[in-house]
């Protein structure tokens, strides 16, 4: 008899199908909606949220879960119940009416910041932060009472399950230690190196059309999913409807490109996540970290590689009407140069976007510094890491990333965290498929993609990450993969 | 004391809510979903709509309905919970799993019927519509045990709340006689009549643009809505984000135009509906039939007219590139001729597609038609008043709507009362304005506007529909005036 299980099943396929709508709303505010639409889309979102964490929080369901514990499961049935459990107990950590709160602080601070963004407005932007900076400082206090973490561990716990700060202190101290003289190394090399300038205009729906050409290349299936324009780049919707966007610029392709393929990666964990356990907590993807992983292993190990760019150069060329040499754009796409802006940033001094975002986070929730101070504390930790001054332009500076108004602290980690994920899957892929450069050379995408699905897509939830990496990998996470991809492809070594 | 209205009116916000996801997820299937997508998206939309069920059948919530009856109310409030009750009366009538199933099997049948539809696909499309056909047929069981109304007479009820199948006889009875010699009438004297052919292609981006410039003429607020393409036209959204579609054909540009002026007339009734009642039952639109005389005064009353269309020609030719004189699309927007098709019909022939839907519903709900005999009932019936035989072309025939996919039976009536409403409130707004043609030739279109504002937009449902087309027009419905209007107009009386 698995009478509570299937009881619990049930549940959660209900929560999910309300989460839908959920990610439906994010999606249309992002993409379609127009500005008079904010406040009945605010109001009804809270409203969402305070009725999903109900669902998450039923007075029943932690019984439930223990009844089902001695029910006789299988391992993925036992798995999806862990997961279950781990969903509930994060829930029942925070009071419904601080979701509300909090949903409906963030989407006004949200709406008003994709304005105030294009204005430079730190002053208009200030108090809707601190409102939601006050709303998550509230929440990781519920969390840390119950659970005996640090209010800010208790955020990573909720985007990295398991993840703490000490442990990413350390790991991150590798980075810390080795990225300043790595950067200076290679831009000396790359000084004497050539690198064209783009001139002209790029027409946004040959950009576009590119774009696509690449997403079925990379194999995302246009059934069941769609790409559309935001001011931030994002991959939502459902897995069987996945919707990502980017954002195009007429001077310059290659931002909007790498973007599509940053999200091209997110969408095909979302397509190829296990179909049985769709709507299932087991059935989702395992971590932001292990998400960050795919985007960039499609961004970085892959379309940063020159056989890929060599593949894709003809697609550009005859879209565009240029006739770019792919020596030319693998320069371009492994250009270093330390800049204002994370999406933008290369992959080497991408980490320092992470570490100055690593180190706000923890001193606002800590309380050592205010919303007040955060801008002088960014053009410091720019000077200090890449050595460049952003005093007053806080548009290019501490407004640039959606994160934030959306009260989503301890996520940043996440996308270091999948660099390093990412490059420990490509070194541990190459023992079975050879060099992956090679790999691409020889037009064998299609294994990549089925090792990647074999090794994380189709297992979900099913494992936790550390487990899921070192069946992976056979090891834990291990930041000189990332070091080494580093030294191999922009040095040589 | 206002304790128990106070909590209902909090109760009726949170559903408003849940709706604004159900109005969302409909827009985006119609407009933005990949095929893919349908499967999760139907899942999602039978448990929202399962739920918006269950709060509006809460049971507590007639208990405090007839409490707040006896709180100290003010005469907006009372007229709220008049239709606070109607829902939740109209509401409990039906089953919760049944809400769910029929859900679920209408999107099922619309998402396949368009695909279908452009196949010509009869014996595909006959077992989802005989499945929701089923549904819908228990449904008016279920609300006419409750009320002791016939059940299609429930179903009416939905959309016009009280009319009844008894009165609507005798009403298009006054149609059924007069139409046939009236259209011969106009035949005959169309037949002498220059009319233009339309040739070349005319390029969607144009037609596009034409269309938002005519929303802009007609008081449609960008920031507030939307338009898009679909493959059936509709106007959906929130009062606050209201959102329209069209569909283009290259051959011909006057459907698509007038489609959007008959979905702006939607949107402007949603857009001015009273704002302090806004999330409120008594917020709401009137009635179908109402909402219908607003979009068919804007594509009837006012864009057919000569005055509007001289108005409009120089947007025309300026984003075609052609040189149409107003008198030739005069001609081209009055011309009638009996057809195929409802939504391209024109306003003589159109209250016949009409009547033979109504014909049909009623069989279908009385029983004495089966779904399978659906295609030669609609071959019989478009022989008889329209003299147009549809054999074997069920694309072009019954397959043509998507109301019955959606399992809304009860609703065609509703477009023909709107074209007799939208009669009768020209007849009485040109007691006060003066006669329409004059005002639009005198670019007074504001007044027009106001009008419509102050007797049917910001009035919502705080009077019943007989009350509102009473205050209105001085009198209840009377076809006569629609009569005098299609003489008017096409036969110069």
């Amino acid at each position: 008899m698995t009478t509570s299980y299937l009881k619990l099943k049930g549940h959660f396929a209900q929560i999910s199908h309300f989460e839908h709508f959920s990610a439906l709303g994010d999606w249309d505010q992002a993409t379609m909606m127009p500005m008079g639409g904010s406040e009945g889309r605010s109001d009804a979102m809270a409203t969402l949220a305070g009725h999903i964490h109900g669902l998450r929080t039923a007075p029943w369901l932690l019984d439930e879960i223990n009844n089902a514990e001695s029910e006789p499961l299988t391992a993925r049935e036992r798995a999806n119940l862990r997961e279950m459990k781990y969903q509930c107990q994060q829930s029942i950590a925070v009071p419904q009416a601080l979701v509300e709160a909090k949903t409906k602080a963030a989407y006004q601070c949200e709406n008003a910041w994709r304005e105030q963004r294009k204005n430079n407005d730190w002053s208009g932007f200030k108090p809707n932060l601190e409102n939601v900076m006050a709303l998550v400082r509230e929440e990781a206090g519920h969390r840390a009472a119950l659970t005996g973490l640090s209010p800010y561990d208790t955020l990573l716990d909720k985007f990295e399950p398991g993840m703490r700060a000490a442990t990413l202190e350390t790991t991150f101290a590798g980075l810390r230690s080795t990225l300043p003289s790595l950067i200076q190394q290679i831009l000396n090399k790359q000084a004497s190196e050539p690198v064209i300038q783009l001139d002209g205009t790029f027409d946004i729906g040959a950009q576009e059309k590119i774009g696509r050409e690449l997403m079925t290349l990379l194999g995302f299936d246009f059934n069941q999913g769609r790409l559309d324009v935001s001011s931030h780049p994002f991959c939502g919707g459902v897995p069987g409807d996945v919707r990502l966007t980017t954002r195009y610029r007429e001077d310059d392709f290659t931002g909007a490109l790498l973007g599509i393929i940053h999200e091209t990666g997110h969408a095909r964990y979302e397509q190829g996540l296990p179909l049985a356990l769709r709507g299932q907590p087991a059935g989702l993807a395992r971590s932001m970290g292990i998400h960050e992983s795919q985007s960039l292993f499609f961004e970085m190990q892959l379309a940063a590689s020159k056989p890929f760019i060599e593949l894709i150069t003809p697609i550009i060329n005859r879209n565009l009407g240029r006739d770019f040499s792919a020596d030319a754009l693998v320069n371009l796409y492994t250009r270093v140069k330390p800049g204002l802006i994370r999406v933008d940033a290369d992959e080497v001094t991408y980490p320092c976007h992470i570490l100055l975002r690593f180190d706000a986070e923890k001193a606002l929730m800590d309380g050592s510094l205010t919303v007040a101070d955060l801008p002088d504390f960014w053009s410091a930790g720019m000077q200090e890491l890449l050595g460049i001054n952003t005093d007053g332009d806080y548009r290019n500076g501490c407004m640039q990333d959606i994160h934030w108004t959306l009260g989503e602290l301890g996520y940043f980690p996440s996308y270091t965290l999948g660099a390093m994920y990412a490059a420990q899957l490509r070194f541990a892929m190459e023992k079975t498929l050879g060099p992956l450069e090679q790999t691409i050379g020889q037009g064998r995408l299609a294994e990549v993609f089925a090792w990647l699905e074999q090794h994380i897509w189709s297992l979900g939830s099913l494992m936790d990450t550390d487990s899921l990496i070192k069946a992976a990998t056979g090891e834990s996470l291990n930041f000189h993969y990332l070091e080494q991809h580093l030294r191999q492809r922009y040095l040589g070594e």
